[in-house]
């Protein structure tokens, strides 16, 4: 997609850093599982923090069965936000301030995956996600846990990204004006894992939780 | 405030992780300026990733007084949250898997600020809380930049922060089960500033701009 895929999804303000392709949208939302679920809620704007995770044309995220954000949720409208913080753009005019960022947003209408099968596989995508294999090293799913989690799914057909990357835009008179200018880069860094102290003798951490990336 | 001022307010899922004091709420969006803000835009839930800063019990935002954010929030109800990213936690269980985080949710009606005084001191403390001094050293704000400019303003009342650190919680029984379990640290790193390939000779870098930290 070259052109943006609904009225409200076009990108009226810095137009010029926006994207409607699959791949700029997908990219984006696998950087970054933190996510903004906006609904409504009585009449009220709610936004929900949340992570999601995505297969294919779909992005997915879960919740307890009783939690306001899921029950309100479903079949009823959201937008969904993820933002991805890259650097502060120091121009020369604080007009002209910005930040390096990618984000996503997505307009559509949320459905609940109901198929238990269909539940459980996504359910081990997303802990697979973070860290491969982990799924098949934990202590079983239950059956119960399973029905306290509900699995929620939005299709990314209405979406758009902005990417915005580089030095300061500065008016061009502005570039004769003797201040200094930059960016200052920003990214997610991840430390060394900290065992839980309670971890049983003799557990070893799988290698691949040292692979753990964000952004 | 150690009890929830309003029932929305009130954090219902992790409940022993919620906050409603000041000193937490404020230390939060003192550490995050981005923010999500929701609304509601021709009956459909929108939010809009933007920047936030504080001053004692208001946060305010600002944009292009011809985007369609700050259109649809004047006067209008929103909903504002600040999320910080702290940490994967690996529990043993699926369904215990968590992430350490610090969140702020405010609810409340934004209201515009017109006084130009105002507006203009609010946008120096938006400049300045990001490096300190740099209002000063830049190209001054024109009357024309400040007009095309609108500064939203919302108080912190309605408000409610949940704070999530440490191990995994884990089932008593699974305490037993042998899996690694433990947290990856996840945090805001700040890389070297480069420059604007286009600074004029001689311009230094204020000092400010290597203490900037977020997170």
């Amino acid at each position: 997609m070259s052109s943006p895929p609904s009225a409200r999804t076009r990108v009226r303000r810095y137009h010029h850093i926006a994207h409607y392709d699959a791949a700029t949208i997908h990219a984006i939302l696998d950087a970054m599982p933190m996510c903004n679920v906006g609904y409504v809620h009585e009449g009220q704007p709610v936004v929900t923090p949340t992570l999601q995770w995505r297969e294919g044309d779909r992005i997915y995220w879960h919740g307890s069965s009783a939690s306001r954000m899921i029950r309100a949720v479903k079949s009823q409208p959201v937008c969904v936000t993820v933002t991805i913080f890259d650097g502060l753009v120091l121009a020369r005019s604080a007009y002209n301030y910005n930040i390096n960022h990618r984000s996503v947003m997505i307009f559509g209408v949320a459905e609940m995956v109901e198929d238990p099968q269909e539940k459980r596989r996504q359910l081990q995508r997303f802990v697979d996600g973070f860290i491969p294999g982990q799924w098949d090293r934990l202590r079983p799913v239950t059956e119960q846990e399973l029905k306290a989690t509900t699995l929620m799914s939005l299709p990314i057909t209405e979406a758009s990204a902005k990417v915005r990357t580089g030095p300061p835009e500065d008016e061009a008179a502005d570039y004769a004006f003797p201040v200094w200018a930059g960016v200052v880069p920003v990214r997610m860094a991840i430390d060394a894992p900290v065992p839980d102290p309670r971890n049983l003798p003799g557990v070893e951490m799988p290698p691949e939780v040292r692979a753990f990336k964000i952004g």
